[in-house]
């Protein structure tokens, strides 16, 4: 088999066996198929597209090219929720705890994020003291006594992927359905999880800007999901504001605690009731979504969600306390709030920007080596829909100096003030096949 | 200005700007962008095709990324002629002394070759003591005095394009129009001429198998040619049985001699007068293309020509003693017959085929290192269309050893004998814009 003629034959618009498709991902993890060849092979299917075969060849080609979690040993269905990342996405926070409280196993493995804010890593590290530096029988344990832990991502985690992306980022072929779709799920299947709910964003902060688009993704990654046999389905969701109030990684451990306590953001909480809905079902804790959805907003009110939360973050050595003490979180020590300039309703506020404006204040990481400072970041005091009179306070920034002179013009340039605006549809549609 | 914006512009089928491209093309030349970029590029350009203005771009780029030729001290109009490459080719060696002997300058720059022959180079070589190892200065004097040179490669010739096609060769991405023509003509533009006729050849043993391709690939080259400031034209001539009846180095030395004397095979010499004619009329050495050919068929018939190449070969050193003694070329000490197995009319010798069965007997060269036998080849002794008795030779075979059972096999697999056939046409277009 030669690598040139898997090119050619993927050129000329023909289907690449699963063995062509192995020999690739082989090769190309092991150093003997150059990055010249893996370039041409990735323009070529970004022209050529890739069948229903070829994306679940390729996906799990991926998935076994490194390690890869064997979580047989926890009790359950084992349940991923995966984001394809926006702005104040704190969903994972809450529903980690939330849908455990349901007995619902969450094996969370997860890592530091490049972006706005960190990722969810970086987040739970604003708990003093909590670590996911656990070992693996560890980690088994915890989700067999408690539902939920989360570990950090093992270093040879789809070593496959992880060079492709990178290669991908520097040759015009991220764009890619296919080429997205099974990068998402090879780590989803090599992490391990029985079956995924994916939260497709789109809108101006998401990866895919358009509803379709997203949808065109969604469709890709849940079919690749059910053709390797773990069943998958994904809700696709608003991405143009950002999610929620709190953009940054304190703030956003608390926007998470008052959200287990059913006091959050109207959006966060129906995204996180609709994805946790869809996760209690798929791991048989209910029968019918609707069913879900009043056992997830009872513990939501009974406080057994809230319990939960501690007990994760005292099982891995956070201070439990912030959760009735929030105020024992990382605060930024200037609070600087940014008036409206006029009249009007909130018809705009351009998520990815909004995030470039918290990633400014020290929120996020714009390369690897950076710091993250996790007190800092941005609270939206109006979202879209809302009406705001001149001079109240659209956002308050929370930051570590006086002179933030450059985030207030980005927040002033992001946030559009017109006469009438409608409040954007937060579920735009749910995807099962 | 960043690789991969260009990279995914054209991906997106935009038109790349002059510094795009040149910036492309100055960056793989000296390493800082790297294959895996240059490798993605193409297979955009395989897909999204390049403007008439890209194409000269491109072209123009390559030609300026090592050495060019200055061929300006030449009197007149330097035409050179360009073949895309087949099997028993012997153009060159008798169109090169033909013109010269109607002073029209041939100032040739020619490499040893790849393939089923050697390049023109080691066919005449095939003369004793001939070389091509000599200075500019001389190349230049002896085209002034006498019209025709032949100078070995310059080793930094359009480094940019050599490096592009070895990576092409690996990557998928040798079969696009724009590419292999910015290929060609950016090396005859490197080589200094004035004017180019080129000869793109059609069928099995081209590189282009239908007229079509060969259309459009003349076409692309032609317009690129005459963009940059260079007349071109382009003759499409008929590639599906070997042209001539010889194929190795000194076989075809002595077919150009017999041709020159207006003594070579049909097709030979038909297509030496078709792209003589338009060279003589290109050098401005006749007005219209029948007195051009008028011309060229007066000096085969005067001794002329014949005279040229003898003045040719002893200004390079060689014997021309071999041109009325051609006994003295390097002789094969077996001629092996292969007999017709049955009566009938030949209907097919497969070109590329036949040149294999030369490069097994040791006349061309499959890699670099590979030592040509000067001396061995394929003498066609049947034409298609030409009738043959069952028993009577197809071929004879020059060998240097007496087992060649496997080249007899490789023989008799691709001339194909039916009761009916036609000779092929041999010029299908002529190109001039």
């Amino acid at each position: 088999m030669r690598m040139v003629d898997i090119i050619a034959k993927k050129r000329d618009g023909k289907e690449l066996s699963s063995e062509e498709i192995s020999f690739f991902v082989k090769g190309y993890t092991d150093g003997t198929i150059p990055d010249y060849q893996a370039s041409a092979l990735a323009m070529a299917i970004f022209f050529q597209d890739m069948t229903d075969q070829e994306r679940a060849d390729l996906t799990l080609a991926m998935a076994n090219s490194g390690d890869t979690i064997d979580l047989s040993a926890i009790d359950g269905i084992k349940v991923d929720k995966h984001s394809t990342g926006g702005v104040g996405d704190t969903t994972t926070l809450v529903l980690a705890p939330l849908v455990a409280a349901l007995d619902v196993p969450v094996a969370k493995m997860s890592g530091r994020g490049l972006g706005h804010t960190g990722g969810t890593v970086d987040k739970l590290e604003a708990v003093k003291g909590f670590h996911v530096e656990i070992s693996k029988d560890e980690f088994i344990e915890l989700v067999n006594r408690h539902k939920v832990a989360v570990i950090g991502q093992s270093g040879n985690l789809t070593p496959a992927d992880k060079k492709l992306y990178a290669l991908r980022d520097v040759t015009g072929t991220v764009n890619s359905i296919p080429l997205i779709a099974s990068s998402i799920m090879s780590k989803k299947i090599a992490a391990g999880a029985d079956a995924i709910v994916l939260d497709v964003k789109t809108g101006a902060g998401a990866f895919m800007k358009t509803p379709e688009d997203s949808e065109k993704l969604a469709k890709a990654m849940v079919r690749i999901g059910n053709n390797v046999g773990r069943q998958t389905m994904a809700v696709i969701s608003d991405m143009s504001q950002p999610l929620g109030l709190a953009i940054g990684n304190a703030l956003e451990v608390k926007e998470a605690i008052d959200t287990l306590r059913g006091e959050g953001p109207e959006d966060l909480n129906e995204l996180v009731l609709t994805l946790g809905s869809q996760m209690v079902v798929l791991a048989k804790k209910a029968s019918t979504l609707d069913e879900a959805r009043e056992k997830l907003i009872e513990v939501m009110k009974n406080g057994k969600a809230l319990e939960k939360f501690k007990e994760f973050l005292e099982n891995q050595g956070g201070d439990s306390s912030i959760v009735d003490q929030p105020e024992k979180l990382p605060q930024a020590p200037y609070q600087i709030e940014v008036p409206a300039k006029e009249s009007g309703v909130v018809a705009e506020i351009v998520a990815d920007e909004i995030g470039v404006a918290a990633m400014i204040l020290g929120a996020g990481r714009a390369t690897k080596e950076d710091d993250i400072d996790l007190s800092v970041g941005i609270m939206l005091n109006k979202k879209v829909g809302d009406r705001v009179e001149k001079g109240e306070s659209l956002v308050t920034l929370h930051a570590n100096r006086e002179d933030v002179a450059n985030v207030i013009e980005k927040i002033y340039d992001n946030i559009r003030i017109a006469d009438h605006a409608d409040a954007p549809t937060l579920i735009h549609t749910v995807i099962t096949e």
